[in-house]
């Protein structure tokens, strides 16, 4: 009688969902272009969860890490991020009489985002540490959200989470179709990504590593609180990008996905491991949908990693040729 | 004919699964005794799992985070983790030919820990780096998996990961039947923990949060390394808990469990947020099974938290009356 029942079982489930998994199969990725990259994904994949095979890839295994900035979403004429620091600066500049006479604060005041980003990183930490510290983590979850919320970018006026790239979405969404956990690991703050990765990546905020400055347990009128203290806690870029993804995760990634050099180590820790392992640069060469730059840029710089991708023969994205689409449709 | 399909799969999946669903949902913690504390632990789970109720919480939200020593493992005589620092100060002693006249070494090597572990916290932070700094994760790793493969706990002579609470077990198994992600906060070492909570637990590596010391990538032979340097990163005790959970889970949790002092400020942190929330420690009172101990103890002191506990209502597990067993059956 079980054995009966376990037979119809499957057999009702082969005629309820057969033809979605057929159509679904026929393509994971509608918006990428026939070509190398779009087939190395669809191979990796197929390879790692092909039971009974040599290179078969437990699901609890099956962990891929994405940079955000510039892999995930655009980059471009400056991370978004600071742009958030950027207009907030200006909300917050009555509170600040001082910043009249101090850079990089002035310069920025005055509308010369230019002066006021020579000052190089120290001027950006200094933006960073005096619109994102001094706050409860609560608080700064609302304002990042009010933000998202309003703010649009400066040349194609769409809001910033519709900037994201259409077809890593496909493969954000076909990688967890195949039982991969898919986790961000960018050089941008955790807790500006987190109140929003899970509505636009399916990611949730646990699966979400960054960069961070330190927090405090304060107790205030009887409740604890986080406060934000203007102090870096971890960068995680370049060399620390394998760090964290190790500190957060604790195992290797399986596949790793970035734009720049500052996921170089990440791409290099996640092919050194055994087994098969998957290495894609998106590299930005449409200058008329997106943007085109790489070697030469002072965001996103793709140069050693480009370089050492051919050698080693990682997947490299020409987003020109290899996608349909940039963005999703914009939302009415 | 699409409707009649999915009438049928409804069928044959009752009929397949429906009586193991019952027996399940008969007793979800066979070890407890019926008291207060198993009660609560079932309400609780029952009111927000519960669709449509105002005290649902989604899937996402249910987050559960639980200490270790002491909670999930027994602590007694000395952290597990410790007793493996001693061994492998023993081990490594004939590479460290100067630890013969060197505290809290010298002590140790001569059979005598109570007089090494006079130094307290900067005695105990020396053999920690002394042994668990200097070599790759890779490396730790291995050691770790040897030590628990063949040690033995000094009094009960099992392996000390079968010193884990068959109760507790059953609590992680039925908050992940409901759906709720299920997370360590120890102040145990992150590494110490992650090659067995898996296997033992059912946690993955990415859901362990604890202690750590700095790691630094480099490169050996043309491979990516991390190597473990003997510099403390986080404590992961008392304050530092929701620090380390919100940088890791960057939720705050609606379930903690705990047994001492140092796991105050996760059940603090825990019941702060809204909706309902709860808080279990573990009270160690059974001289007999296990061992008695709270207020006067070193080793998983339990005193300001056992009055808040009181003050507050949260369930105080009396490990004697509420637990049919302590450890799970032996292995063969």
């Amino acid at each position: 009688m079980k054995r009966r029942v376990i037979a119809m079982f499957a057999l009702v489930f082969a005629l309820a969902f057969g033809s979605l998994a057929t159509a679904q199969a026929a393509d994971p990725l509608p918006s990428w272009n026939d070509g190398e990259a779009k087939q190395s994904i669809i191979a990796f994949v197929t390879r790692v969860t092909k039971e009974g095979s040599s290179e078969f890839v437990s699901p609890a295994e099956r962990i891929a890490t994405f940079d955000n900035d510039g892999t995930l979403w655009a980059e471009q004429p400056l991370y978004f991020q600071l742009l958030f620091a950027l207009d907030r600066v200006k909300r917050l500049a009555p509170q600040h009489p001082e910043w009249k006479d101090k850079e990089p604060f002035a310069s920025l005041l005055e509308g010369d985002v230019q002066a006021a980003l020579a000052g190089g990183d120290r001027a950006i930490l200094e933006i960073v540490m005096a619109t994102h510290a001094g706050m409860t983590t609560a608080e700064f979850e609302q304002v990042v959200k009010e933000w998202l919320a309003t703010a649009k970018h400066p040349t194609t006026k769409r809001p910033f989470t519709e900037m994201v790239y259409q077809p890593m979405l496909e493969v954000l969404a076909y990688l967890r179709a195949n039982g991969f956990k898919t986790f961000i690991a960018s050089g941008g703050g955790i807790e500006f990504m987190r109140p929003w990765t899970e509505r636009v990546y399916g990611i949730p905020p646990e699966q979400v590593i960054g960069s961070s400055i330190k927090t405090k347990l304060e107790v205030n009128d009887g409740k604890p609180v986080l406060v934000r203290l203007p102090e870096l806690n971890f960068l995680d870029d370049k060399e620390g990008k394998p760090v964290a993804i190790n500190q957060h995760i604790g195992r290797r990634p399986i596949a790793a996905f970035g734009n720049s050099d500052g996921d170089l180590q990440m791409l290099q820790w996640t092919t050194a491991g055994e087994g098969p392992r998957f290495a894609l640069y998106v590299r930005h060469t449409d200058a008329e949908r997106e943007w085109a730059y790489d070697r030469e840029s002072s965001i996103g710089r793709f140069d050693k990693g480009l370089d050492e991708a051919r050698a080693k023969g990682w997947t490299v994205v020409d987003m020109k040729q290899d996608w349909k689409v940039i963005y999703p449709p914009e939302k009415k």
